[in-house]
């Protein structure tokens, strides 16, 4: 695996990453005080206590490239061959906030990287990132990206223990079928109501507890009926569908369980399968999953029309894993729906 | 898919069922009870809440058939062609019972399936189920229990929030060492530290909570080091191994990750990588997973050795499962280990 890694489509796509992270200082910042002042939630003191604060070699170079959005990053675009990233606020965003700051600070950081994207608009996308702790606000902000030229939203998965399916949350998803863009979301970790025992054993992060609570929330969305109500709502989420593909069979098997034996008051008859919904109106990313058996899997569950490249860079900077992309030993057109045209259609690039 | 499912090998090999239930009626009826008077936790109180007191078909016919060691399940078994039943006390056993009382209601439901498998010794294979409150008890336990025939030990899952990694655990590890036999974890429902927002959703059963909290532990005991203080300790996981395969890449980026950043001190470094551990020290088996692309994508990643038939009676009771085993698009070979030989070396039958 040592070719040399190009932009410019010489092997025949571009290379589009779907799930690229940046971070504003004063974010990171906020981070730092919230741990410190002991008002954060365990996840993010777990989280961003080591990120904002370690000395390792990790760590620093995480952050340093998080907040740089000129020349490390095109730099480090160049040396992998990425085209085109997508990028979004890193997580959680400004979900720990206070709703006032962070209506204003993520404000401040779609500002920047609308600034960002006009400086290199040929390299870089942006998605709107929100405050969903005000969902009419929000609406608005999504609104206000479309003008900006972003073309998706990022949510941070959950929101003070909160998920998207409540109806407080109802005017965001409107607002993302109103400017008919994908919703991304992101893992974050999980809230206090579940972290417990990953946090203990050192597995709330991405290793772990990142999936399952990503899961979650995108399963909470399709068994509540949130499709029923928006059958154009387009959601992604990466590392591979948050293994919610792998689980489609015992899914459906025991939602129908579940709906026969009345056991929940929550879990009514859908108009479709949960299988028909991952087909229909969700797309899954490669973040973190650069592994040829789980794309193909994940390809021949969903179809090769609803998987995509993503790097998950900075925290996943692996050249070798973009030469995995382009080793897979799937035919040119799946190769190159994977690596750009999935992502310039769901995105409208 | 429509072949009569007949047992005594007509298609080339036994069906040899791994993970099937039973239960006694002093269990459930404790059940209830503590559900009743509040001292279950909230995961017992929805699972067992639900099948002990539902009028519903599906409840009723489970508690029938749980109860049942002799006509009906001999003849549910013919029905669907499964020769041999490796049984269980189903979940979650007696975990959510004050020792006492947890260690005299096990011993009896040990003698009570050590009488069934007497009077079928032809068509079922025991499992010891202890009491891990107790764990030097339970390590007499499960040498009581090979004494009695019985061929592993269940645990199911959390002892009251607490996982098998925990040092006061370590009898139960070395005992079933010792006496050379697999422990069989199954899910039970998240504890009360994790199941929040899953319960909140109706997700925290089989659909979902099971499997992330099953999974869970899993991955803590291969992370807190537990294979290489015991090199020779077999696991087995159901549902076709609760993910951990689909996720097997990221578990090792991300566990690397955290070694080298020592985000926490109780990742360190092990001796073989997740995957090997996986691969040398796990089996999985296909409860619940009846899909002939994630059985595919086990036995690709962790080997055709590894992967053994369940059929998870009486939650699952489902002939056209059992047809779409005998129709996998596999080799002989392979299919015969899954549903015959696997076990049969497993479990030394």
């Amino acid at each position: 695996m040592t070719h040399e890694l190009k932009t410019g489509g010489d092997r025949g796509y571009l290379r589009i990453a779907t799930e690229e992270a940046f971070a504003v200082r004063e974010q990171i910042d906020a981070y730092l005080r919230i741990v410190r002042d002991g008002t954060a939630d365990r996840g993010v003191t777990s989280l961003w206590g080591f990120y904002a604060g370690s000395p390792s070699e990790r760590a620093t170079k995480i952050i340093e490239r998080l907040l740089d959005l000129d020349g490390q990053r095109i730099a480090d675009m160049d040396a992998t061959g990425i085209d085109i990233a997508i990028l979004s606020l890193t997580s959680p965003g400004v979900h720990p906030f206070e709703a006032d700051e962070a209506k204003a600070m993520v404000r401040r950081a779609n500002d920047q990287l609308a600034e960002a994207v006009a400086r290199h608009p040929t390299r870089y996308v942006g998605m709107t990132s929100v405050a969903p702790q005000d969902p009419a606000w929000s609406a608005a902000e999504i609104a206000r990206g479309k003008a900006l030229g972003f073309k998706g939203v990022m949510i941070n998965s959950h929101i003070q223990g909160e998920y998207l399916d409540a109806a407080k949350f109802d005017p965001i998803l409107r607002a993302a079928v109103e400017v008919d863009q994908p919703i991304y979301i992101h893992p974050q970790s999980p809230p206090d109501t579940m972290i417990g025992p990953m946090l203990e054993a050192g597995l709330d992060g991405a290793i772990f507890g990142f999936g399952v609570e990503t899961g979650m929330h995108l399963l909470r969305i399709i068994t509540s009926g949130v499709f029923d109500r928006y059958p154009d709502l387009k959601i992604i989420v990466g590392h591979m569908g948050e293994a919610l593909p792998f689980w489609l069979y015992r899914l459906d098997y025991m939602h129908r369980a579940g709906v026969q034996s009345k056991r929940y008051e929550c879990i009514k008859p859908l108009k479709k399968t949960i299988f028909d919904y991952m087909r229909e109106n969700v797309y899954v990313t490669t973040s973190g999953m650069a592994w040829s058996p789980a794309i193909k899997f994940t390809q021949d569950v969903l179809g090769v029309d609803r998987v995509m490249y993503a790097m998950d860079y900075p925290y996943e900077y692996v050249a070798d894993e973009v030469r995995a992309h382009d080793l897979l030993d799937i035919d040119d057109s799946a190769k190159k729906k994977l690596m750009q045209t999935n992502a310039e259609r769901v995105f409208k690039l």
